[in-house]
């Protein structure tokens, strides 16, 4: 069988990556022949996770189709957050716990699902089902995007599967968890060197939401006032987004990973779905979002219901 | 947790009840309120299956809104194919073994598809997965929905997954395979007492290709010249049903389970597609596809192709 590549979403989080470092290092002792890649460069959070646990990064591609056949997706399945060419190689198999949109094969593949706070979870089952063992390194990357994806058990995603896997990780993999996660929680979450462009584009996803083409952005502080000390730079910047891309409403979510919480600001001419979803007033395109920490369980469900009405 | 229904495509084939009948059963067992139902009646082999093993037929309804506000879908995905209603309610779980198109949630959900021959070898898993065991009557009707969905194991659509479950299901069922698959495709394929309209509808299926709307109809004979006798008027039939639906194109597929192949009858302006995919010419709408006897795996892909250029 020809070698396939196993890739998460765009603009990839710690998640997207180390699933598909950790997938193909399950399927590799099952002897398929799989390469993990990534459809961007690692953020510091994920650099900081890497090199924690001696793992390279994986090699960084744009286009899929000239290099093989078929590909395996993990944490994602929308194609404007797949590689840009993915409709023309064979999607074979999905890992992945969002929902299922904008994804269509013409043959049937293995697509694994399921309703919990990181794909890495259903990784630790899928290396159960096979009976393989997970090596430390490969334990401690996979706790990681638990802990990035549930904010350390806190977000409302979180399930008890997911408690439970990351207990059974950080075992495996030597580490504290509450002290561990909280370290790499805040190697992410130092905004400060980042550009505001970097702010915008850092884990920025599109979504279709009715006949609404929606982009959402977030990201993780220590303190929100350290981002909305740049706010006047960032509007501007969301304006030329919008403008560029032709959105509807751009969203961006600054969370507050100490205090569970969010600053959004939303422009576009279907900002208003934002007041209507959370019952807020947008003050200078700004709200706070009480216990808002979620975008997959918090933001897109809620906006996509108003805007598909 | 408010009831959820399971159920499987309109048009219903053994499969498709079997496996709402066995998946309800596991659930139940594993304490949760969930009720089989189907969107049509049993077609004459699925009444030999459950009459065999004494299995009551799932209540036959139209919608499911009104009811409840959750579902599950077993071997099936496609809008087109479910409950017309199905988009007013919440899909939580899919079980599946087909290609994933039109098909989209808001939330994340429990998605377990696989490529292989039947949802029964799915089932068979998740009862491993969960430490239920499968009782007699149950396995007999996992048990047919192989031995439907592979041909007695024939079709290119069965893998040596569905092969070991069949054995599996056998043995618990207390059946000899091979006997009483053979006595159940007969009892299945006498289409001596069929109408025409019954012939075009039994198990009808629509799919969108490309722009193109495609409705696939497939009857399983003993003697393909029993359906082929009354081809006059299943033409005039199929012209009607074109005109009706604003179909692309119609493809009456009339397979033959003692020699491996299929005659097809092609109208409508896309009836071209199927010269295309199998090499041939329609004389008078008729084609024989020697080796064809899965719409799933050499029907559908090949159709879309064609017609997605």
């Amino acid at each position: 069988m020809a070698k396939r590549l196993i890739f998460g979403h765009r603009n990839p989080d710690t998640d997207a990556i180390t699933s598909a470092i950790a997938y193909a290092h399950l399927k590799r002792e099952l002897g398929e022949d799989v390469e993990p890649v990534a459809l961007g460069e690692p953020n510091p959070e994920t650099q900081f996770v890497l090199s924690h646990f001696g793992v390279s990064a994986p090699r960084v591609i744009e286009r899929v189709a000239g290099e093989v056949d078929e590909v395996i997706l993990v944490d994602h399945n929308e194609r404007q957050q797949s590689a840009p060419d993915a409709d023309q190689v064979k999607v074979v198999e999905v890992i992945d716990h969002h929902r299922i949109a904008n994804f269509e094969t013409a043959d049937p593949l293995y697509y694994r699902a399921e309703p919990v706070g990181c794909t890495a979870t259903i990784l630790n089952k899928l290396y159960k089902e096979k009976n393989v063992s997970i090596p430390r390194h490969v334990a401690g990357i996979m706790l990681s995007a638990i802990i990035s994806d549930t904010l350390l058990l806190k977000s409302p995603t979180c399930t008890e599967e997911d408690v439970k896997a990351a207990r059974e990780l950080a075992e495996l993999a030597g580490v504290k968890l509450e002290e561990y996660g909280l370290q790499m929680l805040k190697a992410g979450a130092d905004l400060s060197q980042k550009t505001v462009g970097e702010l915008l584009t850092l884990d920025a996803k599109e979504f279709q939401m009715g006949n609404h083409k929606v982009e959402i952005a977030q990201v993780n502080a220590v303190d929100v006032n350290d981002v909305l000390a740049k706010k006047a730079e960032i509007l501007q910047a969301i304006e030329k987004k919008i403008a560029e891309k032709g959105l509807d409403l751009f969203f961006f979510v600054v969370t507050d990973i100490l205090n569970n919480g969010s600053v959004g600001l939303a422009l576009g001419r279907a900002a208003h779905a934002v007041e209507e979803a959370y019952g807020v007033k947008l003050e200078d395109h700004q709200a706070l979002l009480k216990g808002v920490v979620s975008r997959k369980k918090q933001i897109v469900p809620v906006l996509t219901e108003v805007l598909s009405k």
